[in-house]
C-alpha cells in the first residue's frame, strides 16, 4: 500500500517536492533541503520554528494551498500566535501536518541561520610521531632462485631497515602492489599505520602523505588539514552541524533518535554526509581556483523530491602552498580525498554516539552510561567517510556521559596533568564541561549551562550569524542602548535604523547584556527588572504581560519586530552563569582550593567573551586576570595533536580513564550554592584583587 | 552513446536477453546464466563450445534468426567443424560473435555439465583453540558512585575472569551493545575473536557458536560447517567453482583476466557469490525442509536480462542436531548466515589471487612470484561474504606460486613436518602439487601434469559427472570393451546400448584405460597404437588421420558420436603422468631418498584411482602398496584445522615459509627424466616388490 503524497512548495526558496500524507512541515522540509530552525528538537515548545500557510491557487506551482490542508491547530500553539496571526495563517512546523497541497511561507526568523564559524587552528607544540608513515623500499626482482612474493619481498627490507615486522596489509591496498611495484621498477613507498598495517602503495618515492583532525561540535564541526610529515595545517575549514536541523541541544538529538524510528541512522548519516562535505572542500583548496558554481538557493524555482542541499564549508585559507613534492614549479598540493590517509575525530559524547550509530538514550539517562570509552579505529570505508577507504578514522575516547572526546581533546591538547599549576579548564557549549587540577590529580564534572549562554533559547537568541548583535552598552542615564551585530562595523547610534539588519542576540553578547542592564540599573542583584526605569524600552509585554526591555526597535531589525529581553531571558542567562560557577566551586572544594593558578576557556565562547565582565558577572571563580586564558578550539587542536603524535592517542586512553567525574548534582548544598551564584553581579568580596581594576561603580553596586 | 542490442536466446534452456552489439556468444551466455563449456578460455583451441545458428522466424520468441547475424567465419574454426556441419549453422561460442537477434541451439556435448563432488569431512585429530570464542559475562548495572561505559564494564569482567585484556569492538557489534546489555538485564556473552576483538554479543548466556571452512578448488568448491564448540562438522556443501565458464584451468582464467577489462573483478564476483551459495545453503539444511523450489532450466521459458542462474549446491547431509542450546525440543539449529562468526578459506595461489583480485599475471608468469604469501584476516563484510559481517575471513597463507594454500592446508591436515616418516605429499589437480619431507626438512614441488589426469582436454575427457566413464576393462584377445559410468551401476555389456548414455571419461577412469589399452596390447610400451589390432574399434579418423580407438559407440551415448581415445588423448595421458612421476623422482634426488615410507594421495582422484594400477602405470615412485594413502579433500580438513584451532593458523603461516619450493624444471636433465617417466608401464626393475601382486602379464609386458 503506498502512501498518499501531496506537493508542498516553500517559499522563499521555492524547494518543492511530494510529501507523504501526515509528514509534519520540520519533517517535510528537511527532506526538501530547506532549514527551519527546531530549537526543541519538536517538543512544540520553542516555537521557532513558526511558519505560514499561504492560501489560494498559485499558478506558477500549479496548487491550490488552503489552511485546511494542514492538521488542526493545537493548544500548544496557542501561546505562540495571537488571534491575528492565527487568521493570517502561522502554525507551528513541527504541530502542522501535510494532509494536502501547501504553499508554506518561512518566516526569516525561522530560518536556520548560517553560522560565522571561526575556527583557525592554534600554535601548539607537537612532537612528531603520526600514526601513518612513509616507508622507501627497494627490492631486487623475484628470480628462480628467490621467488618471493611482492609483499613479503618488501616486507624483507622493512624489518632489516625500520625494524617493522609482522606486517599486515590492508585487501584494498594489496590489490594495487603488483602493478604499483613494477611501475615503480621495484621501488616502492609504503604507508604504514601504526607501525602495523600497510594501507598504501606508491610506485618510487614519495614524501609526504596527509591527514585530517576534525572536531564535531554540538553546533559546528571544523577541519584541520595536515601534512603528516611536516605537521603544516595547511587548510582548515568548517561548517554547521547538518543535525542542528534535528534539534539545537544534544538532548533534543536524544529525543529524536527516541522519538523517530530510524532517526539515529539519519542523524549520522547526514553528519558523515557532512563530514565528506569537509574533507572534499579542504581537498579542493589545495587546487587552482575553479569558477563556483552558483549555488541553487532562494528564489530558485528548483525541483527537487528530497533534494540534497550542498552544506556551506567555510574554507578560512585558500592554499597555495611552496615545495610540492610532485616538482615542476607547480604550487598546488592538488590533493584528492584518497590521499588524505588518517583521520581523528573528537566530539562530546552524545555526539560521538550519534555519530556512530551507538544509542545514545543511556547517555541522558542517569547514571549516564556512555556505550563506550575507549578510543576507536575504524576503517573509513566502514564508515562511509571519503578519506582513503584503506585508512582509519581514530574517534578519541570519552570519559563520561557528559564529558566526551571533545573534553579529552582539551586535555591533551592543554596537558594539565603535565605540571604543578593547578589549571581550571572549562569549555564551554550547551554544556559547560569542566576540569581541574594538575599532575596529582585531575577532576571533571558537567554542568547544565544550557544553552542561554551560547544565545540560544532565548526570546532573541540566536548563533553568532550575520545580523546578531555581540557588543552592547546601555546608558545608566537614559537607558538607552548602543550596539554593535556581526556582520556590520558600525554600531547602531552610527547607523541609519534600517542598515542595522539586527535579527537576536548571540552567545558573545549575551554576557554585555546582562552586565549592562546590571550596570544602568535595569535589573537588581536578584535579575529583577528594577523599580526605576528612565526610558520606553522597558515595558509590559502586551500579550505576556511579562516585563522586558528593548534592545533593537523594529525599524532596526530585518524581522519586523523588536529585539527584546524578557524577565524569563535575564533569568536563562542567570541560570547557565550560576550552573558554570557552581560547578567551578564544588570542583575547587573538592581539591581543596581557595583559588586556581590557570584558567583556560576553550571554544568560542572564550575567545569573544569579555573576561573582565565575566568575572565579575561571576562566571568563573577568582583568578589573576592575566591568567585567564582563551585557548581557541582546544577540542579541535586535540585531535590534530593525535593526528600527529600517535603517543596522544595513547595519552587520550590514559586520560580518559584517569580523570575523575564527578557527579555535582549529588552533592549535598547543590541547591544553596546554586542559589548564590544566580545573583548579579557575584558577591564582591570573593573578588578583592579586582578593586581599581574594575569601575567602581560596577564593582560596589548594589 | 548507448550500445545496440539484439535478442539472444539459448536453446534448449530458452534463457533469452538482450545482448550487446559484437559480444561473442560465450560472454552473452553468461551474461544470461547459460553454460557452455570453455576449457581453453576462449582461445580457439579445445573446440568445446560448440553451438548451432538455428535459422527462420520463431514466432514464439518473435524474432528472426540468421547465420548472417553472427560475424564471419574464421580460420581456427576449420579444424572443428566439416563442411556439413558449417553448412548446419554450426559455430564455435568463442568466435562468432552477435550482430543481430539469434536462436543458438547448445548441443549436449557443449553444455557445461555438473560435477558430482563427493567432498565429506574426514575424521582428522583436531586440538581445540578456536580463533572465535564465546564468554559469559555478568556485570553490575552503573550507578553515580560507578558509571562506567557498558564496554568496558564488560572488558573489567573479561579481564579479571578471562585474562582478556586491550580487547577492541567491533563497530557493528558495539552498536548493539548496549540494547543486548540492558535486554539481558546485566548478563551477556560475547564472542571474542582471537582474544583481540569482541565480534558480537548476545543477551544472557549462550554455549554455540558456528563457522565454516571453504576449499575453493579450479574445479570444486567444498564448504564445512562446523560447530565451533563441539567441532562437529554438521552439514557440508559443495558446487562447482562458477569461475569454470572462464576456462577449466587456472592459465585459461589468468587468460581471461587479461584480455578482458574487469574480467578479473567479474570472476572474483563470481566466486563470492558462490560461497554465499554454499553459506546459505548450509544455513538452510539446519532448518527443517522447505518444499524445494522449483529451478527454472531447461525448457522453461523465462525471460532474462543477464539473469541470475541458482547455482546447484550439493548439500551432504541434510541436519537434525540434538542437544540444540536454543532448547524447546527443536532439534533444529535453524542457523542464519550471520550466525556464522568465523570463516576459513584454502585455495590454490591463482585461485586465491583470482578471489581477491590481485592480479595473477605474474603468478602466470616465470619466476611465478605470488603478490603475497602470508595468510590474510579480511572482514566478512569487505569481501561481501554472508557470514556475520563483523566476522573475519581468514584466508591461508601461500607456498609460492604454484604451491598455494591449499597444498598448506593439506600440509597443516597431514602434518609431515612431525614426524621422522619421510612423506610424500601428492594433491593432483589441474596443477599437480607435492611435497616431501619430514620434521627434519620438507620441499615442494609443482609439476604441469595437465589437466588431462583429471580427464579434461582429451577428446571425450569430461568431469566426473553422471554418463562419464570410470571403471573400464578391455579384452586382450578381441579388444572388445566393457566399462561402467558414473549414474548407472550396470557395466556396459549387461546394458544395452541406449541405457548408457555416455558422455565421455572422467579422470578416475583415464588410468584404467590408459593401462587397459596397454595390457590389452593396444597401444605399446611408448604409448604408440600397436600393429596387431584385433577389432574395427581401431581406426583412422576419416577427417584427422590419426589414429583413434573406440571406447563407446555412438549408440551408446548421449552425444550421438564415438567416444573415442586418440594417439593425442595417449599422448596427453603420458604427459601427465610422466610430468607427475618426473616431480617426485627429482624431489626424491634432492632429498637422497631411494623410497619413500608413505605416500598420500589428496583430492578426488586419490579416492577413485586403483592405487595398483597407479603404481604400475609409474604415476608415483615405489612404495609399499599398503602405505600409499588417499586422505581425500586434505585441503579442506587443513582449512577446518585452522577453523577450530588457531594454533594451526600460525602453524601454517611456518609452513609456508619454512617449506622450499623448487623449480625442477631449470634441474639439468629434467627432459631425460620426464622421457622415460612418460613410458606405459613404466620400468619393472623399479618396482621389484610387485613381483607376485601384479599379475605377470601386465608387469612383464615388453
Amino acid at each position: 500500500m503506498e502512501n498518499k503524497q501531496h506537493m508542498v512548495i516553500f517559499q522563499p526558496s521555492a524547494r518543492r517536492g511530494l510529501i507523504d500524507e501526515g509528514t509534519n512541515l520540520i519533517e517535510a522540509s528537511r527532506q526538501l533541503g530547506v532549514d527551519i530552525e527546531a530549537l526543541c528538537g519538536e517538543k512544540k515548545v520553542c516555537g521557532k520554528c513558526k511558519v505560514r500557510i499561504e492560501e489560494g491557487f498559485f499558478e506558477k506551482f500549479g496548487i491550490t494551498s488552503k489552511k485546511e490542508n494542514v492538521s488542526e491547530w493545537q493548544e500548544e500553539e496557542d501561546k505562540f500566535f495571537n488571534a491575528e496571526q492565527k487568521a493570517q495563517g502561522y502554525r507551528l512546523g513541527c504541530v502542522a501536518k501535510v494532509h494536502g497541497d501547501l504553499l508554506v511561507f518561512v518566516p526569516e526568523e525561522a530560518r536556520a541561520g548560517k553560522q560565522v564559524v571561526s575556527k583557525a587552528a592554534r600554535d601548539i607544540p607537537i612532537e612528531w610521531n603520526p600514526a601513518v608513515k612513509l616507508y622507501y623500499v627497494e627490492v631486487e626482482p623475484p628470480s628462480f632462485e628467490e621467488p618471493t612474493g611482492d609483499f613479503e619481498r618488501i616486507c624483507r627490507v622493512l624489518e632489516a631497515n625500520h625494524g617493522l615486522t609482522g606486517l599486515t596489509v590492508d585487501w584494498h591496498a594489496l590489490k594495487t602492489l603488483p602493478r604499483i611495484l613494477r611501475e615503480g621498477k621495484w621501488t616502492v613507498t609504503t604507508a604504514v599505520w601504526m607501525d602495523k598495517e600497510v594501507i598504501r602503495f606508491w610506485p618510487g618515492k614519495k614524501e609526504d602523505c596527509y591527514g585530517v583532525a576534525i572536531d564535531v561540535g554540538t553546533t559546528t564541526m571544523a577541519a584541520y588539514f595536515c601534512n603528516l610529515r611536516t605537521m603544516e595545517v595547511f587548510t582548515t575549514t568548517s561548517m554547521m552541524n547538518p543535525q542542528c536541523k534535528y534539534g539545537e541541544d544534544v538532548m533534543a538529538r536524544i529525543t529524536y533518535h527516541m522519538m523517530n524510528p530510524g532517526g539515529l541512522e539519519t542523524m549520522s548519516k547526514d553528519l558523515f554526509d557532512g563530514l565528506n562535505s569537509l574533507i572534499v572542500q579542504g581537498c579542493e583548496s589545495t587546487h587552482p581556483k575553479k569558477k563556483k558554481k552558483k549555488k541553487a538557493e532562494d528564489g530558485v524555482d528548483s525541483i527537487s523530491e528530497g533534494a540534497e542541499v550542498e552544506e556551506e564549508v567555510v574554507v578560512e585559507e585558500a592554499v597555495a602552498v611552496a615545495g610540492n613534492p610532485g616538482g615542476n614549479g607547480d604550487t598546488y598540493l592538488r590533493l584528492a580525498p584518497e590521499d588524505l590517509l588518517d583521520m581523528t575525530l573528537v566530539g562530546n559524547t552524545a555526539m560521538h554516539h550519534i555519530m556512530l550509530q551507538l544509542d545514545p538514550e543511556f547517555v541522558g539517562l542517569a547514571p549516564f552510561p556512555p556505550v563506550i570509552h575507549r578510543s576507536l579505529d575504524i576503517k573509513a570505508r566502514d564508515l562511509g567517510i571519503g578519506i582513503n577507504r584503506s585508512g582509519y578514522v581514530h574517534v578519541l575516547p570519552n570519559e563520561a556521559g557528559f564529558v566526551g572526546a571533545d573534553n579529552v581533546g582539551v586535555l591533551i591538547a592543554e596537558e594539565p596533568y603535565k605540571g604543578e599549576e593547578m589549571q581550571l579548564l572549562i569549555d564551554i557549549g550547551t554544556n559547560g564541561e569542566l576540569v581541574l587540577g594538575n599532575k596529582e590529580k585531575l577532576i571533571s564534572c558537567s554542568c547544565a549551562t544550557g544553552p542561554a549562554l551560547e544565545g540560544a533559547q532565548l526570546s532573541y537568541g540566536m548563533r553568532a550569524a550575520p545580523g546578531a548583535i555581540e557588543r552592547i552598552t546601555i546608558d545608566p542615564e537614559t537607558h538607552e542602548v548602543n550596539y554593535k551585530v556581526i556582520g556590520r562595523d558600525a554600531w547602531s547610534t552610527y547607523s541609519k535604523p534600517e542598515e542595522m539588519k539586527t535579527k537576536g542576540i548571540c552567545g558573545s553578547g549575551i554576557l554585555d547584556v546582562l552586565a549592562e542592564l546590571y550596570a544602568a540599573g535595569v535589573i537588581n542583584k536578584s535579575g529583577r527588572f528594577s523599580k526605576s526605569q528612565k526610558s520606553n524600552r522597558y515595558r509590559k509585554n502586551p500579550d505576556t504581560k511579562q516585563p522586558e526591555f528593548v534592545i533593537a526597535w523594529a525599524n532596526e531589525t530585518s524581522i519586523g519586530k523588536d529585539v527584546v529581553i524578557t524577565q524569563k531571558d535575564v533569568r536563562q542567562i542567570q541560570l547557565g552563569k550560576g550552573a558554570l560557577y557552581t560547578g567551578c566551586k564544588l570542583m575547587m572544594r573538592r581539591m581543596g582550593l581557595e583559588k586556581v593558578d590557570v584558567i583556560k576557556i576553550a571554544g568560542a565562547f572564550g575567545t569573544h567573551v569579555d573576561k573582565t565582565k565575566a568575572l565579575i558577572m561571576g562566571l568563573f571563580p577568582d583568578c589573576d586576570l592575566d591568567r585567564v586564558l582563551a585557548v581557541g578550539n582546544a577540542a579541535g587542536d586535540g585531535a590534530r595533536a593525535a593526528l600527529l603524535n600517535r603517543e596522544k592517542r595513547e595519552e587520550a586512553n590514559w586520560v580518559a580513564v584517569n580523570v575523575e567525574y564527578i557527579e555535582l548534582t549529588v552533592e549535598g548544598d547543590f541547591q544553596q550554592q546554586f542559589m548564590e551564584a544566580m545573583q548579579v553581579p557575584h558577591m564582591k568580596d570573593e573578588f578583592p584583587h579586582l578593586e581599581g581594576v574594575v569601575p567602581p561603580e560596577i564593582l560596589h553596586q548594589k
